[in-house]
């Protein structure tokens, strides 16, 4: 018989690291609703005419496609097997795994556009799946958790996602960590100014690897892809900002890009939003301007946003930026919204390595009731109804076996209370309860066991 | 443009789906905790070879496959493609959807067997895949909510079965529900004794039916199914039982099943689950012993147990059973187990049908912060801080617009409550609060706001 596997890249999630999930998970919702934002979900499969062509040729070919049901090879012919793989997916398969959620949730609206109620405030936390090379922290399915707002283009949006982004960081304990924030028209501006107009796109890709490869092959790469040389010593300034003063290189920013409109109106949009996380109260604020910060560019039109936690070398754990055109793709063009995502794998990484998961997340069932008899049984079964009742995780051990083995049992699941019931407690009615990490044990009535573990 | 659809079979959950969804699901993950199940999630994708065989040759035909990426089709050839689909799918899909939770489950047992501490309960609350034709409430993706002990044969576990049954339908406010409950071995007894010893298949599922087509087609079935007649006569009594009294009937079993020792065993462990729930101190039980329940008895070795809520005619809304050899198709015989699947789709519609969801669950934001202006609005930011931080989910409107406008996104959102805050609020700091379901209007503090609302 053979071993079963998992298909690479996938994992299952044992109870540990599942209660810890939770907590990410629930932490992000309950700051999500606060903020008004409203749950959705979407189906897991989306037909391929809704995915292919959203995420370019890579991401196409990234898409996990499902095979037609019934007889589907029934129309193939021997020259589609001629033509190759590529030919013959869309003769097989209709039907994909979405690879995020950003274009479910367009698809949705548009689908939705006369029942919704603008600006539409959604959340969605769900897994999506995508065929990449499985290595470490990178897995083939993986949770999104994505808050936008569409049908607006206040910077009171950008601004309440900024806060959101606080609150959910220091809700889970994370409180060193840092938060760029751009505008691709920045960006736009940049390019506009050194003399490439319009190719902020490349000029973005290259910087996007400062950190990692250092200022000098950026130039390098820039150089390469046909940038003269002019262009590039006019790009100097970018390095030698002072990121950590806002309105200092707000200003150094204003005065490098005063030619470009379009610099000019995304320095004027940082800035607002600033001022409105500051009329918000946010106190103690991690965000930090950074012109070179682009994430991919991708559908960005307005802010950008991105968050790693200091003090470990784990990516980004949240990203997300305001977009003008979500939905054009599915004829309804015009829609902006702003968006976050939070990367829950990666957050739970971090959470890990700084051993930040409060000791109650870990904590499955609270107290495991031992009788030593069938005649102790009999006072085990109605306490732990009456422990549940009053909202307590308790089991009762379910076979009469040695107490050590049971005891075992408290110790290898993790449980820190065990109440004992022997001979003498059926006689007494007084339970003995016994701490499993510290050993002590003494006598405690019923109701004194149901208030102290409440 | 085409306009984007939905593969046939799936759907989207609207907020206001989603929010009493999650009501459900909450109320069954709380249950399930403070009954020591722990959570587990396993991926989405199995191997084909964990899937294939598990549930029969209609199940396979039912699997979702996912097809190999990359260059899948480089290695079939054209007699391949003469063979035809069902001899070409193990050449181009390796991994499939998960079908149900319990396979799965099974794998993650056997592969983890050496880490896990027996008994093991564990609770999982994920999507299934099945390729069925959709119809009125069929889909081809659905949540189950499964939670099963394995590693003893307690029927302490049975007991807590019935018991967590009871308390999520309680804690559903579902209050009229029949809990049905049967054993494998009474079927078996009841064949040996009918003389087609070992049939209990074939005769369960005949007698599944009973409900819909009625006794006497059962039992032409039954002859169709090649039954001798004398054998028919003989099962005359297990069409007169009064199953509302359950000592009753469990005498009337014991009298009419008295040769058979598996029936006297099954009884046996009926009567005793039964005591111990008694002991357990259930209170306004639910349970019904029906000896013709069979639930196509599958993998079911024991107990056998359905729900139905009463008053509304939609099918079971969970059911599970006693089971003795989960892990054996992966080479780890001999495991026994009982377990519970709720079907949440299924409680959705009973719920939505009687009307039972309460208020809350439907609530998204509380409150929505109307500025009149920007002056206005420097006051209202502050103010949606302070909610937030004592946990009330409150929106400011994000753009400056007439007022109508946003009071007519209150009412489209169902927010209750509005604050209003004009040049005059600006000026005395007390704000005004509008009910908008009764139109009252009165004037309150911040403070007052925050307590009213917490």
């Amino acid at each position: 018989m053979q071993k079963p596997t998992l298909p690479k890249g996938t994992r299952d999630f044992g109870p540990e690291q599942m209660r810890k999930r939770l907590f990410i998970f629930d932490t992000i919702r309950k700051t999500f609703q606060r903020f008004g934002f409203q749950p959705i979900e979407t189906p897991s499969m989306e037909n391929l005419s809704t995915l292919t062509g959203k995420y370019g040729d890579e991401g196409d070919q990234l898409l996990f496609k499902i095979l037609n049901s019934g007889d589907f090879a029934a129309g193939l012919t021997e020259p589609d097997l001629a033509a190759g793989s590529k030919k013959i997916t869309p003769k097989i398969a209709e039907k994909g795994l979405r690879y995020d959620l950003t274009v479910p949730f367009a698809r949705y609206v548009v689908m939705n556009r006369n029942d919704l109620t603008m600006p539409f405030k959604r959340y969605q936390m769900q897994p999506v799946w995508r065929a990449d090379r499985p290595q470490k922290g990178r897995y083939r399915e993986f949770y999104q958790c994505d808050a936008d707002v569409v049908g607006t283009d206040s910077l009171l949006c950008e601004a309440e996602i900024i806060l959101m982004i606080h609150e959910v960081f220091r809700n889970l304990t994370i409180q060193d960590f840092t938060l760029k924030i751009n505008n691709r028209k920045i960006l736009a501006g940049i390019a506009e100014v050194i003399g490439v107009p319009g190719q902020e796109g490349t000029l973005s890709v290259a910087i996007d690897k400062l950190d990692k490869i250092g200022k000098q092959k950026v130039l390098d790469e820039l150089r390469e892809r046909g940038f003269p040389d002019d262009t590039i010593v006019k790009l100097e300034p970018l390095f030698s900002f002072d990121t950590l003063d806002a309105n200092r290189l707000l200003d150094q920013l204003t005065n490098w890009l005063s030619e470009s409109e379009t610099a000019r109106q995304g320095i004027f949009e940082l800035n607002e939003t600033l001022q409105l996380v500051h009329q918000y109260g946010l106190t103690d604020s991690r965000v930090e301007i950074d012109p070179t910060l682009a994430r991919g560019l991708s559908y960005y039109t307005g802010a950008i946003f991105e968050v790693k936690a200091n003090g470990v070398s784990i990516g980004s754990v949240s990203g997300g930026g305001r977009y003008d055109n979500l939905t054009g793709a599915f004829g309804m063009p015009g829609l902006s919204g702003v968006g976050i995502s939070f990367g829950v794998d990666r957050i739970y990484d971090v959470m890990d390595e700084l051993a930040l998961f409060p000791a109650s997340s870990g904590q499955g069932t609270q107290v495991l009731i031992v009788p030593f008899d069938r005649e102790a049984r009999a006072k085990a079964l109605p306490l732990s109804s009456e422990l549940r009742l009053a909202g307590i995780a308790a089991e009762v051990y379910p076979d009469l076996v040695k107490v050590k083995k049971m005891l075992d049992y408290a110790n290898a699941r993790g449980i820190l209370f065990v109440v004992l019931i022997g001979s003498e407690e059926v006689q007494t009615g007084i339970l003995s309860l016994k701490n499993m990490v510290t050993g002590e044990q003494h006598m405690i009535t019923a109701e004194e066991l149901v208030n102290r573990l409440r």
